[in-house]
């Protein structure tokens, strides 16, 4: 590959082999799986999900619905809680016959919809498990029985209960996580257990990407929303949802200048391109990504301990162990895996395969 | 303005206000001023520089320096580390009579441009005057000399010193900065002193918008390269390089969940939106950016102590004062004065002004 620039390499076998595990996980446990497309939001890997037979999705905005349903996408939940303004738009969507689920977490919302919808759309509850940032305890029953009440009055479809248990991100350990997990099973299950005799249909919907990576049996809930897994990056890796082989994009970044009294590397390829997004481990120190030695056929891990210490608009600065150091000559390329993947590939706005195909994100 | 979605709102009277007044500083100092177009990255208000008799820029990529030159701008400073392998897009530039200074900071990168670059440019020597990211020490003087030697061998022209003082974004006072300035104007100063009788052409060089912007007399350099003065952020005015008032831009966000509990309001408008870039304050709290009222002419400051105290993809959350919660319902748009506009403008592809007009940024 001829790179001259920053590019975000997309190993195109791994990203598959991502998804076809998650298909088989959901598949085995007998639920349903909806993938959250944010992460890759690009028609092209949404078919690679097509091709293993999913057949609806989640997405985060509007907008990112508008983009699916275009290119033939048919029942698509917009996992944020609907922004009331938006009703034109997803009447613009509806009228092809998209079927299309909102959240909402307040009865306000609901009469929005009854007045300016124009077709039915089906609507899930935000519940918070903890993450406390949108949606309604679980434990507020009386709250939830006021939006079920709206929606029926509304004429819309109860479709359940959704959640995303983002606390999962700040967890320490994988047993963590396995109790976020029990703990939302518990919170969603007793509200369909609830529920579910007035409204037998319903479903509970969970997301996050370490949850669902992590927890060995998924049974008990009815549908997963994961997203990042399709890609994972240095923060899925740091919390135990995936290992370094199972990382499917790197930021390859000419080298441009090398430092040899702080032994540092620093490349071409900063916040615009990979986000300022860190982790922090328990001795304080922030990691901004990981670099990787790249190869005709992909890259490779490296042993010693470089890693990227800072970044600012541009330029990334690694700090490099000697091997590393004196490996790298400026005008090397060499790859940064992301601490968030979701954000890298939405900066970057497309993806460079190893075989040289170049594939576009939404970029309107 | 019927704003739905999250958008970049810009109020040109303030923007060209900076803009006027760094003109102004600059003139009055009688030094050259070549602003950093990374921050707007727009030909649009590259205009508005025009205007102001602005005749020189300063970009941070190859990629910018193609942007602003195919639209007439003819002395263009890239202000990176040049990245050897980027050559031929240097040709592409210099092809159409363009003026372009590189900056190098190590021999080899001459070697390359001696054998590569059909035409001749101006080299800038990168001084690390204490951010050390990239640059040579200013007191590595067998260093600069091997570089010097290295551009005549090359053929080039020898432009002078140029500087990034960027640990002054890490300064804890108005006083800090200053300090930093002087420093930065010391070290550089007697580089040129050492030189300039060979070189009796060369400048002296320096960037950063908290330096400039807080020094009251610029006089001892030869150019100033800012960038985000043309926008300020919150970051900007916690330094003390602006007033709230010179701020030009904030990220209008539908409101889509309030929190009665917890006193929080959550628009859509995240990281994808104005990054997840922060400031903390001595307390330890962390502020993703600053809620602001909307109104038909701009924004208005709130008198409380509401702030964003975290951010994920598409959603900010707001810790609300009793009086912002209660006077914000779902379905209002509110406005969010972002961290660092630099980040905010290039996620955000496009500003809004306040009379409607819609600007864009390079999208290539």
């Amino acid at each position: 590959m001829n790179i001259i620039e920053p590019t975000l390499l997309l190993d195109k076998v791994k990203c598959r082999n991502n998804i076809r595990s998650m298909v088989k996980k959901a598949t085995g446990a007998g639920i349903s799986f909806r993938p959250h497309f944010k992460t890759h939001n690009c028609r092209e890997i949404g078919k690679w999900f097509r091709d293993e037979g999913v057949d609806k999705v989640t997405v985060s905005s509007v907008k990112m619905a508008a983009y699916f349903a275009d290119d033939g996408w048919e029942d698509i939940t917009i996992a944020i809680v609907f922004n009331i303004l938006e009703t034109g738009k997803v009447n613009e969507i509806l009228k092809s016959g998209t079927n299309i689920n909102l959240i909402v977490d307040s009865p306000e919302t609901l009469s929005v919809l009854k007045k300016e919808l124009k077709y039915q759309v089906s609507i899930f509850i935000k519940i918070d498990t903890g993450y406390n940032r949108t949606g309604i305890l679980s434990d507020e029953i009386e709250k939830i029985e006021v939006v079920v009440k709206a929606i029926n009055d509304a004429g819309m479809r109860f479709a359940g209960f959704l959640t995303h248990s983002g606390h999962s991100y700040k967890a320490t350990s994988t047993n963590e996580i396995l109790d976020i997990y029990n703990d939302t099973l518990r919170k969603m299950g007793s509200l369909k257990q609830r529920f579910r005799n007035e409204y037998p249909d319903i479903v509970i919907s969970v997301g996050d990407t370490p949850t669902i990576s992590i927890t060995p049996d998924l049974r008990g809930v009815d549908e997963i929303r994961p997203g990042n897994f399709v890609f994972y990056d240095l923060m899925q890796l740091s919390l135990g949802s995936c290992t370094s082989d199972d990382i499917a994009v790197v930021l390859a970044a000419p080298v441009i200048s090398r430092n040899t009294l702080r032994k540092e590397v620093v490349v071409h390829g900063g916040a615009v391109h990979i986000s300022k997004e860190f982790i922090s481990d328990p001795s304080g120190r922030s990691t901004y990504g990981q670099p990787v030695i790249l190869k005709a056929d992909g890259w490779e891990k490296l042993s010693g301990d470089s890693y990227v210490s800072s970044v600012s608009q541009e330029h990334s600065i690694i700090k490099a162990d000697d091997e590393f150091f004196d490996s790298v000559s400026t005008g090397d390329v060499i790859g940064i895996v992301p601490v968030h993947s979701c954000l890298a590939a939405n900066l970057m706005g497309s993806y460079l395969t190893l075989d040289g195909e170049r594939i576009m994100r939404d970029r309107s």
